[in-house]
Formats: C-alpha cells, structure tokens, sequence
C-alpha cells in the first residue's frame, strides 16, 4: 500500500486514522469511477446489445460497493473519529459526515430492498415507456403502486423526525426537509402567479416565437456547440468532453475528466444551446473541485440542488440575460446562420419566452418552479398516504389547471410525462427548485439588478467567484451549511422571487441598455 | 443473489458447486469489463488530464481482482473441484483448469512484485518513447535490466521444468514451452530464406509499389473502413464499433460488445484497411464465443497464439489473396478513389510487397518470422542469463543482419523498436508466429491450394467454419489442445512452410485465374 509521495489529500487530512480509511476507501472511489465510464458510455457510445453485459457488470460493482459501505471495519472506524470530532478540522470533520451519511443509508437499506428496488424499477422503466407512448396510466399504476410502497418502506427503514417524506428528501439533499419545502412554495407559489399576470398583461415576453421553428443544420449546430463551450473556458480534450446522448447529463470522473453530452432536434435552436450551457453548469461545479480533495469522498458536488444551482446559473442567469446576447448572436451568425438580421432584443425575447404549459421540462423561468411544486405536493400525499395512485391522474389533472390554467389532454401529456418516479426517484423534484432558489441568491450575492460581472459578462470573473465561493469545497460542508456560509443564508425564497420579478416586471423598460455588456 | 431465471451457463456448467463458483466470480468478470473499458476509453475517447485519476482506478480495480484470484474460499473451491475431475463434462474441466490456472499464476506472483513491476514497467514505457525519440539505448538500458532481472524472478516463481524461458512463454500461451518454438523455427527460417530467395529472384512480388505513396483523404478512408466491415459482416451499431487511437487494438466487454480501432497516417492505403482486416479477425473470435460461456471465465480467446492466427488468416489468408482483390478494388474505387484505372493483379501486387526491412511492424508475410525468431533467440539468452542487457544493440543488429541481410543504422530501428520489453511483455513475441503458423494450418485445413471458400470468397461460410471448428469453445480446451482438435495436429511449421511456398514460388503462375471468385 505504499504511496509513490505523498497522496495531495494529505494536505488537508491530517488525521492518521482518516488517512488511513481513505486510503481503503480508494477503492470505492474506483468503482465509482468505473460505474460512471460504465453509465457514460452506456448512453453514448455502447453497441445496442452491449446492454446486456453492461447491466449485469453495473450490478455487481453496485453490489460490491454497498457492500463496502456496510463493512464493519469502515463502521468501526467513522465511530473511533466521531468519538474526537472537536479534534478534527474542517475538511475531516466534512469527511466523517459524508462517510457516516453514507454508511447509515447503506446500512439502513438491507441488500433485499436494494435488489426489489432494482427489480421493479428496471422492469417499471420499460413499462413507462410503452404507457406513455400509448397514454395509458393503467398500465403504469401496479409498478407505481409497488415502487411507492418501496419508498414508504424506505422512509421508515432510514428514519425521520416529521415527516416520511423527509427521510427520502434527505437521500437526494442531505439536511432538506419537507417543512423547508414548504416554507419556500409559500412564497414562490403566489409571487410566481402575480409574475405570471404581469408577464401576460405586459406582452413583453411572448408565449412563442417565429425562431422556434427554423430548422438549423446539426453539424453546424454541433460547431456551435464546440465555440459555446469555448467561450465559456470548457476545457475540451483536455479535461473534458462534448457527446450526444437521447437525454443531456453530465458524469465526472474525478476532477480531470468530465464530461457532457447534448441532444440536437434539428429545430428550436435555444433548446441545445441552453442545455449545452445548463450541463456546462454542472461541469464546471465538478471542474473546480480542490484538487486536494481528488480520490477522496469528499470530491465532487455536495447534493443535487446545489448541483442544479450552477446550471440554472449558467442557464438562465448568465446565459438567458439580456448581457448574453451579443456573444449568442455572434456564434449563430457564424455557424447554424439562423440569426442573421435578428436584431439582440428580438434573441432576447426568443429565447425568454414565457408560456404556461403542461410539460415541465419545456417550462420556462416562470412556470417551471409551478411544476416542481405540484410534484412536491402530490408526492407528499402519496408518500404520507393521503392520496392512493389510482387518484394521482385527476390529482394531477385537477392541479395543473389550478396552478397554470391548462389541463393535460391525456396521461402522456400529464401524470406519465417523468421518467423519475419510474426510476423509483421521490423526493428528488424539489431540488430543482432549490437549484433555482440557490441560483438567484447567487445573482443576489453577486448584485442583483446592477451584478457588475453579469453586466461586464465577465465569465473568467464568474467562475473564479463561484470556485472560491462554492466549488473548491467539494463535500466538506452540509448544502444548507455551504449555502449560508457562501451566500449569507439558508436558502429561502426572497431572492428567486426578487430576480423573477426584476427580470419580469422591471427589466422589459430597460433592456436595451443591458444587451450591449460593458467593458 | 437470487437469479431472474437460469442463466446460460446453466446448460454447460451442470455440477453445484462450479455453478456456485462462477456465480461469485462474476464480479471478477464485472470487474475485467469495467478494467476492458477504462482501457478502451483511454486509448481513444479520455481527455488528455484524465490519466491522473485513471490510472489510479485502473490500480485499484487491478488489485482487486488480484486479491479475488488469491483468495482462500476459491483456492479451495478449486481443490475440492479438482478431486472430482472424472466426474465433469468438458467445460467443467476447461473451467477447472481455467480459474486453477489464474489461482496459481495469481499466487505465485506476490502483490509486492506485481505492483514493483508495474511501477518499472510505467516508467520504462515513458522513457523508452523518449531513449526511441533520441534513438538512445542507453537511456533505456538500466531499465531493462530492472525488467529482466524481474521477468527473471517471476520465472523461478512461477516455476518450470527445462527452461526459465518456458515461465514466461506460459504466461502467454497456456503449454507453450521453448522447445515448441524452438522446432517451429529450426524449419521455418531455412524455409522462409529460401522462399525470399525466390521472391528476389523472380521479380514478381515487389520490393515496392507505387500506390504507396498515394495519399487519401481521410474521411473517405474511414468510410472505406465501415464498408469494409460491413462486408465482413462486422456487426457494427449492433454488437461492435470502431473508433481511432495511436496504436490499433481489439477489447471485448463480453460477447455482445466487441470495438476495434484503426489508425490513419494520409498514405499507403493498404497500412489502414489490413490494419482493420487484422482487428476484425480478433473481434471475429469474440464475437463468435458460445453466448452460454458469457459471464463466466471460460469466455474469450484462450491464447493469444490463437486469437493471433484469427487476426492472421483474415489479414493475410483472405484478405491479401486474389480472391480478395475484386471487393477490394471496389471498395476503395467508391471511396479514397486511388485504385480507379489499377488492375487487380497490380492491386494484388501492391498489398503483397516483399521487402526485407528492419521494423517489424512493417514486415511482410514472408519476412515476419524472422523479426519474431530475433526477439526469440535474444529474449530467451537474457533470460537465461547468457545475454547481458548491455550486449543486446550489437548482438540485435549482427542477427538482423544475418537474417535478413539489413542493418539497422540506430537503436532507434534496431533495439530500440518494439514498446514489449517497456511494459515487461518478455515471452510473447513467438505468440505472433504461433499465429501465423495456425493461421497456416487453418487454411490447410480449409484445403490449401485449393481452398474452395476461399476461391469463392465465401465470407459467412469462412466465418461459420471458423466459428464450428474455434470460436464456440471459448477457453474450454488448452490451446494446443483446441488446434490439435480444430486442425488435426498440434502446432508445426508445415502448414506455414507449404502456405509461404505456394503463395510465393507456384502462385505468381497462375494468380490471373484466381483474382476473380468463382461464385
């Protein structure tokens, strides 16, 4: 086990016995490594039948890491540290959390529940396909009833204080409960609406635009994409890569190499662009990981939606602002060609369009957060039991027309438009909006209506303040701990709420101004 | 570990405890997989920084499956398998045999000399690119003899009864032992001089041609290349891919996913398309493995002897015979476009240059073997010990030269030439004669001179033959077993030695009337 030198995590670990666990705990590092290029490639580049080794290979690395999570000799461990937590420093103490965090859940979660869960959800995302395809609830319901009642299970076997709710919650943004849900949508709820009315009232934001339904050349479309990510400093071939894959994401593995993917339709050019800048987000948070934190658990984005925070900042904040225009007009002249004689405002309002729908993930600014919330709620009650699934369709129904005036003609358009319950994932849609929340306390902290670096589209300037800010921590701190410690508060409404209501109600007057940035 | 039906080794492997066995050594698979595809990435997708966290992964995951191969549970298991052995059913025993054989290779080699060697072997590959670049053995020197004296201690290690020689070969080529080799050269290079003497005195094979210095254009090129495949009946999208990387190789990650890669210098078209020719006849053996045998240690090529004459007999056999020469010509008139105006006998002549050169890479047919019974004869005198690492440039170039009757003019053409003896591959330079010796045989056992698939080009009957007679079985035979099987005798140099006569002294005769396929 001898070292060639000394690993850099020893500059912020010190601790021997730390030392020591996260040397054994390279290993899960490894596998986790290996999962990531195994899921990368699965939706990349993979021959067709290759799935059927994939999976099989997939499960028993899976298998093999939570068995690792579960040893005794790591439990044995993670207890001799908390016994001396006050010894510890900031980084060691972050990286007793996080082991420990991960050593409860794997522990409280048997093996049997783990592979039921596999089970009926591989087997639950098949099924949602062809339901979908054919709008057909029916069909979808006996594997929703089986993976909610998996869930409620789950809840009970992890625990809670509250709510059930909140142990699920918790599995995707440690620390978040359903009271801090609440609390948000109290206010985002009706600040979202009043935004709403006066977006319509006003016209200024138009529900569509001609743009959308020009058709742009993919390979151009793909140059596009390599200049986009050049001048937002994406490190491509370097430490990073660009791919195309059926739905956007982002992997790492470990802070050298990571890498996106985009999707082209061949139409609604906004649609790749903010994707490929949304995924950018997310790239750049695992990016400018500390180094020294590399090949340690405490390497890579704290939770979810600080995750989301950085790609809705680069999205919406950065990259829908009026300050982005002049570039984006620049690389579509040059490239897909489709904004020659567009003039910046008219880019603007194209790519700002503000239309209640039901679909959540065409959703703009606006609308999306409404989206988040009608899941938040009927999940509750499905979790808590207040509602059966056989009630969710007219639930969801009944909700969307209150939330957003429109109601799905049909459960494609409605309650089977997610892949995320089929894949057995409950509580993770609220971090989505805490994303959002997170983005636009950012855009506070940066300065709100008069952000000198968003106005300067200073992007060097950005990132560097997002490195010191948020990234370089990796793990280290709880989200909600991060959030205050980075941007003053835990997260609450006020900012998203502000910055809609900036960019909404106030920005249309003075727009002109803002699209030239100033340097 | 409840299984979602039987699964197909259920059929071929029927006694309980060898089930169980390769039940649990699926994660040893999984985990040769995940290893299959962090190197594949590495070679042809990873972004440059990647290496960093790469490497260290690859580490880990290699020691893992190391300790697996040593472990307690399975060493018995063998053994109590291996007091039953009348009992078994043929892949029973390969299986046996097999992972006994991994166990005791495993064993043998102490973790402490596994990691020394990889350290060496890591740097010795970096300063070898470099002591190539400056053509300087020196530079090299100190640390191939670090690599000798370890091959060395891994020979008295593993053990061996005539040779220390006989070790290493094993590694390579399960039962190959130096005598084998020895007898196959004491006929083979006599016979190989006098064929280059006829070559040279005929005239008829060029030294060289002047399609050699056509350049193409290298999308055309890799167009030509998937049509190629697609001929071949490379199930490209469905089971396989090919992509590009420095230096071409196959990786398999189970029977379902089998990648080749090519390279592509600008000119001398034959370099790329028999390069691809070679990978599609390694990928050919992959994918044509029994299904039953997938996940489980009896699947993959069992030597690399073998795998080589497959790669062998459809670069050479097939596709540099003149039955080859009509598709050949076709495909490159409708893609790079060099050919248009060349007659097929001038296009046989081309990719049949005879020329004796000091790279092997850049051998021929005929001249090969004696690049290979060089890097034998020295290999096995290091060793043995009675070469020293520092007589190795002169004592390289006198042979050279009296085998082939050229001389390098540095150590950079000389010595200095293969990146083997870098990554410490001392023993498996004669698996490439081996190959081709097989290859030889197959085609005698195809009906030599008179090979009736091979006059009609018959590609889905050659590939059936081949799969019949080698692939199905996986590693279920020893190799010399399989061909003595498969081919009637085990391996010798007569095959070779009649193929080399006929295709160079008797053929030129009469080559006009097999150009055309006579389907």
């Amino acid at each position: 086990m001898k070292e060639k030198g000394r690993p850099p995590y020893y500059e912020v670990i010190r601790d021997p016995l730390l030392r020591y666990m996260v040397r054994r705990l390279r290993l899960l590092w490894a596998l986790e490594h290996a999962a990531n290029l195994m899921s990368w490639d699965l939706e990349t580049h993979m021959p067709r039948e290759g799935i059927r080794d994939r999976s099989a290979a997939l499960e028993e690395i899976t298998a093999l890491m939570h068995s690792i999570a579960t040893s005794s000799w790591l439990r044995e461990m993670i207890e001799a540290a908390q016994e001396r937590l006050e010894e510890l420093n900031d980084y060691e103490k972050g990286l007793v959390r996080v082991v420990a965090r991960e050593v409860r859940i794997a522990t409280a979660l048997p093996e049997e529940l783990v592979r039921r869960e596999a089970k009926i959800t591989a087997e639950a995302t098949k099924v949602w396909e062809v339901a979908r395809k054919r709008s057909d609830f029916n069909m979808f319901k006996p594997y929703l009833e089986q993976i909610v009642e998996i869930q409620r299970e789950k809840a009970e076997r992890l625990g809670y204080e509250d709510h059930p709710y909140d142990a699920l919650l918790d599995l995707y943004e440690e620390g978040l409960r359903t009271r801090h849900v609440e609390e948000i949508f109290s206010k985002l709820v009706p600040a979202t609406k009043k935004v709403l009315d006066e977006v319509r009232r006003r016209g200024f934001y138009p529900e569509r635009h001609m743009l959308e339904d020009k058709e742009y050349d993919v390979d151009k479309a793909r140059e596009m994409v390599r200049r986009l990510l050049g001048l937002l400093r994406f490190p491509l071939g370097e430490r990073g890569r660009v791919d195309e894959s059926a739905h956007p994401f982002t992997i790492d593995m470990g802070v050298y190499d990571v890498r996106i993917t985009v999707r082209y339709e061949g139409r609604d050019f906004k649609r790749f662009v903010y994707s490929a800048v949304h995924e950018f987000g997310h790239a750049l948070y695992e990016l400018q990981q500390d180094p020294r934190l590399d090949q340690t658990p405490l390497v890579g984005g704290v939770s979810l939606g600080v995750h989301e925070s950085q790609s809705r900042f680069w999205e919406n904040i950065v990259g829908r602002g009026p300050w982005f225009m002049p570039e984006l007009k620049r690389l579509a002249d040059e490239t897909i060609g489709l904004t020659r004689g567009v003039d910046l405002l008219e880019l603007y309002r194209y790519v700002n369009t503000v239309r209640p729908d039901v679909i959540r993930v065409d959703a703009d600014e606006v609308t999306y957060n409404l989206h988040i919330y009608l899941r938040f709620t009927l999940e509750k009650k499905l979790i808590e039991g207040s509602l059966r699934v056989d009630e969710l369709p007219e639930a969801w129904n009944s909700l969307m027309e209150e939330l957003l005036g429109v109601r799905p003609r049909n459960d494609a358009e409605g309650v089977l438009q997610d892949i995320h319950w089929s894949h057995g994932s409950i509580g993770y849609f609220p971090t989505y909006t805490l994303g959002n929340v997170i983005a636009a306390m950012i855009w506070r902290s940066l300065g709100g209506p008069d952000a000198e670096m968003l106005h300067r589209l200073d992007i060097p300037g950005l990132q560097e303040w997002l490195r010191e800010k948020i990234h370089i921590w990796g793990k280290t701190y709880p989200p909600r701990t991060l959030v205050e410690k980075a941007l003053g508060a835990p997260p609450t409404a006020d900012a998203l709420v502000e910055y809609l209501e900036w960019k909404y109600t106030r920005l249309p007057d003075k727009v002109e101004e803002l699209l030239n940035p100033q340097r």
